[in-house]
């Protein structure tokens, strides 16, 4: 790819714009025309956009697709942008894999994953600012604050999960920033309510477990440029023990009083609430309760939002193959 | 009761204080003192407090007590207020049956009765406040204030359930309001999040669904002097669709656009989410959805608070016996 | 098509014979034979039979199958039927689309769906007899009367269900009709057994529930001419509710004792039976319990009897793939 | 008890009424009067009444009772009846226990147990006429009707179960007519409803299930004064198999063919249908689909009923604690 | 196949070694090359190894293939073996089905089953001597023993089960000897550790039980050339109590004590432990216990190495996809 | 206590001998009898035997039993022991609480307390055999050796669980031993069957496994005079975490191979194999499913062998209302 031509990201792609992106191969299927030929339909995707088209028989790169592209590989792409009628498609002129003069030109896989839509950095910086703020025990708010900063880069990009929601990178971010602000909310407003509950409801712990709730996801999951999968020890151990492991490491640093401890571990092994759903132990505090809630709600209603989204079907509600089992009503 | 004395609550006396009283009698049994001789052991209540003491053989009051005394009968009652290593208790020096009399001198039954903490008519305030503020669909918000003051007196006095939470006067009020609260904080954070929904996240149905979802309260349950109790209509078809019902029948008066009619009803039948809890559909919207969510939390929060509030037995757990059907842990 | 011919009921036609049809196009599949040439296998049908037959790629209809032809639609069809080894089929001589002056010659849509084997004027009839001389409370008597006199045109028509059993025309009147009789049956019996039942059992209220039970399916379900689809409030609010509605309705204009609508909305909502099968409450009168068998073991009998009729496996037993998860016996 | 005095049953007994009664114990408690003096309270029944009444410390049988009186012995007692406001009572005049000489009397211990309301011959007599009548397969009539009078004397009086419906002397007769008289309504009708069964419904073989599909309770049960008991092996194996067994035994005096014989086997051990009310297989033919609802509407019928005779709650519904665990609604 | 040529086990064939074999068509599936030519996909085997190779349109067996192979039939092959990079494969020289003299040549159809890693016949004498040696009581000795070698030849051959779980011939036996060795272990263990139980431990009745508890396979299923199949009688009754029948007929001939009988009985319908497993009853002895435990025990293990073994895919884990329904961890 | 007496273990003691004993008071209850006189009910015990005995209202005794006695402390009484119709009982001379000069005459709580049959101590060396013969993985010896002798005071003593089996001291030893003993015979037996599993079956993890599945309990559970509770981290986190605990900071000392921690992590975590019992994963390796089901068996059958001990009802099973909650045959 001698001639310079500037570097573009596809999802900022205009119609008929030409320019060169690095993209990731997200899918490749070989099928068979109604005339019995064979040719493949290949997708690509950076962060924002797919493409997904069908390399004929006789295009100039159906050996070169058949022979060597491989799904999951990253690649320079020169290519023409187009709207058709089957959906956004790139002409490609040129092709190669990355290699690694390209970081310098900006490659990064991870840009080429799903993205939250909103900025990891900011997400994390407003993570911290509630951990000073609003986690007012000092032994406590230290613990949380070293985990965040010990593993900054990799919350900046971890999902929320595999599969069911906040899938996609920085996802744990988001899903863990929208759990703990639900957390601070109910926590003021039922420390306010109960106010005899004796120990009083502790706002610091609550907001503590919010953050950390999902931390074991750190070692749960690995991503790979193909997806995120489970490590060993996220499939024999799990993330609620994981995330547990996480505290009690930390805290051999920065010491906790026990109970707190001990309510802290309890609140993050507990915070599923269903023993099918991996919980070895039920909330049994006023804290553990209400980020188990204000957990739930946030990922059922994002899987709520997603079948909505992407639902195509016809009628006035969605089939029951989806992420929560039942039938969504997108109104007629 | 000739000679004047002042009349006072019961929840005010001082220690040693003498003064008459109008108090529900809550409960009486008979028992057996360690030597075989029988007594009994009463109770009397008003909204803030229960005094519970011995009537023994000897008493002036013990034939009186076995013979005519009525659990679930008000009493104006003289007496001196004790507390005593079993508890408060009183020295009665007169009593009577209220008679229809006492009523202007401030005798009201259901001030004997468990209150909210929280004064019904600024809770009810408030929640007009609300549905004029936070309604902005001008259909629903008439449809939903006429249901609110067309019930004034009664909703100023029910209570949200039986037994499980919120079991006393002005409970529904208490509980609604803090699930309306709850619906307000989510849907202004789930409309922002997911601003592509579309249709859009509607926060008026869902403040609305918040105030109207236990709605079908006002017929399933009738207060008695000596509890709730479930209506016929109550037991055979549940407040879930005689909420429905109340919905359907103001529409008639109030209309709604069909389809903001079918949402709302959905709604509320749907709230409680499980069949085995009652629900014959699973929330199928996001408004649903936010209701059921905050209406549990507010639930089972309750329930652990009260746990808390009543265990008295030892070591760092509650039993498993109550409300919630799991230990909860009360510290070290 | 010009030359006059007669028009025919597919389900008349002897092999050999030309005749004017009117069907419904009830499917098209786009196959490969084994030499790899894409051919049409298409169905067509009226309500007594089915004819499944391939549109090869030389046929002479190849092109306008693949181009125009669309299950669901309805076609008038010149052609020849045929019995062969692969099962009933037609030679097309002319197809077109049907149009509004076709009415006139006896297209009526309904005719093509598959449609039950009794006359459904004549069990309407009989379902009248039975509320006149059976339901001998005359309040209740007026209100089931107007409540199938005022939808007759389409009690005539709706299924049972949409699939699992008499998922035809008139399926609900067939189903509804042996239940009833079945709810005759038995209220005679247990009337009789169980005299000394305080109240009595009501025979009136089990024939009402009987003929009432699934009267909420006319809102619940909508027939198109491709299959029967649920309606909005259909999937939101449920047949057994609506059902509800439709009495308490019904009863504003022909009233009833509070005690017989109680009872009649308890039994409709009832008769499912369990959470999971959608009843809010379980039965809780003896005509509800009745109501409830009755139509479990129609429903039953009648799913067992069609998995018996299409099975085609071999061996003693049918697979567990069928509407009710399990092994049929078949014989040996 | 040497006066001659006549025999009488309690149960047709006049106020003031002195007689000789031959009566089964059925309690006695030992229990403390409000003055914490000792005394007795005991029970005594015959098939039709029963007496409680207490006994005294200055009782001139207060010795004897406390001594000698045994629950689950029959006495001959002399006793005056008495209809007070503690319900029927006895005063006991001379009290014996049974002895030999008095079968000749007239005394039969079933007659002291409760009993069906229809007379055991009479119910024995009409089940065989339905052999015969109803049962056109000769081998299949043989083998039923063998097995019917071969057990005639047990058949007569053993109960239907334990506890749950039927629980009394000649219940299974009871029961099991009821069971075949709605199996041969409902083998009628779908037999021509469903004409095209192929086999065809089979009512011989549905006559016969619905008369032996309890059988087995000849081996499960044992009947003891003092109430029914399990057998060893009714506990180690049950009475589905047991029923089974007989049908095996008596078919290898009164062949089957082995077709007619599988499917009356199975019916028997399927007709529970779930799993966990001890059936290993679910109704798989249409017969054993029969049996299995008749006999669980036969039951829950009865159930019912017996819920509502013996309840004395106050409301308009009955509690849950009951056979059904479920409120059943008595109106208001 | 005139010219004589040795006769082979595929099994035991070196690559590039011609011979003569006996095989099983195994599967015979048809495909489209990626040109969109048809082509077959072909299995052949014996008891110890499977080949599975392409016969391509130009082959000369295309058309025999095609019109007369027959999955499930038997074939005398000469054929060279190969072994390639698509695993073991033969190029066919000549093909015919097995005719009557084969036999002579040592045609045996069940060799070309998937066996047993064990030698039957020693498996059979081993299982001999363990109840000539282990089960003391002599009548229970006799009966074990005239149920084995009545049915010596089919308990020779017979599966374990029809999928799950040792599911080739002699699977029976394999799984029966290893359950019965565990039993033996157990039962010698917990008899001296509990050697208080009254009545003790009883050793034959323990062993007796292991070696029968799945004898009614005899009855339940049918071995197949193409599988394994139910009967009849398997479907609708079942091997639990098909077992139970075994042990009553012998009983018959060998008698036993009546509770030793009926303790036997037991065991063998108890063994699966759950209703929904097909018990009827649980374990209710100690011996029942022991060996439902050595079953499950044995069976679970089976299936875990199986899905270890077949496992083909990448990660540390299995997929969640067989006969566990759970992941299996494989290492890293 | 002046006079020199003897000190004897009660259940040492001959009927009519007189000794000095160290007893636990295990139970005070407060009676009436039946003539109305109030009376205490109180049992000791010590390890071997409990006596139950009444304190009439005119023992020497009374004043000091009802005032001073308590259930859980500790006496040192001089009494003489006797055999009477009413179980074992002791007369009386002298009592006092113990002091701690008592411990010199060996006083030893622990003794008082029901104990395993076993010698503690020679269990524990037969555990040590164990591991240093079979775990001859040299790092997973060193580590289970580790955590066997770090905790060998209380191994000796803790039991295995609160309630359900081996509830008594050293019980955790007993249990765990029988459990290791069925995996030894189980994995030596599984790992020569299936020889062709990659990795081969793990003996020396199998091993290890079954000594510290329970390790946990060491944290969970408290072991006081007056019964075992659970602690705070036990109700909050539970065994099968703490037992993980235990082995990941024994193994920051002795190391092992990260796989080879991982699988022992996960054995100990799954070793309930259901969510319902706290597992939060299935066994999802071999040597875990062994543990799990050597560890099921030992626990069920010591439970059926205690409720066959106990028993005292009539008939020939026992009630369901046990800690396996079904009836066990006890023979006729």
């Amino acid at each position: 790819m001698p001639a310079t031509m500037p570097i573009a990201a596809l999802s900022d792609m205009l119609p008929g714009q030409e320019a060169d992106m690095f993209l990731l191969m997200s899918s490749k299927e070989q099928l068979t025309t109604r005339e019995g030929k064979p040719y493949y339909r290949v997708g690509f995707r950076d962060g924002g956009r797919e493409v997904v088209f069908p390399i004929w028989d006789n295009s100039p790169w159906a050996a070169e697709c058949r022979d060597k592209w491989t799904p999951g590989a990253f690649y320079k792409i020169r290519a023409v942008y187009r709207e058709t009628n089957y959906g956004p498609q790139i002409d490609i002129r040129k092709i190669r894999e990355v290699c690694d003069a390209d970081t310098a030109d900006g490659f990064d896989p991870t840009l080429c994953l799903p993205q939250s839509r909103y900025n990891p950095q900011r997400m994390f910086e407003e993570m911290l600012a509630i951990v000073r703020e609003r986690i007012t025990d000092a032994a406590l708010r230290a613990l949380v604050e070293k985990i965040l900063i010990d593993n900054r880069d990799e919350l900046l990009r971890i999902p929320a999960a595999r599969h069911n929601h906040h899938a996609f990178a920085a996802g744990w971010l988001e899903h863990t920033l929208s759990v703990t602000r639900t957390v601070i909310y109910l926590a003021d407003k039922y420390a306010e309510y109960y106010d005899e509950l004796e120990p009083p409801l502790d706002k610091s712990m609550a907001v503590a477990g919010a953050i950390l709730h999902d931390i074991g996801k750190l070692r749960e999951l690995e991503q790979r440029p193909d997806g995120t999968v489970y490590t060993a020890s996220g499939a024999l151990i799990g993330h609620l023990l994981q995330g547990r492991d996480i505290v009690r490491e930390t805290a051999a640093i920065c010491p906790l009083p026990p109970d707190t401890l001990l309510r802290l571990e309890h609140l993050i092994i507990a915070h599923q609430r269903l023993p099918e759903w991996g919980s070895p132990k039920p909330p049994m505090t006023p804290e553990a309760l209400l980020v188990h809630y204000a957990d739930d709600i946030d990922a059922k209603f994002h899987m709520m939002a997603e079948i909505l989204r992407n639902d195509t079907g016809e009628g006035p509600v969605t089939s029951k193959k989806n992420a929560l089992a039942q039938q969504i009503y997108k109104g007629e």
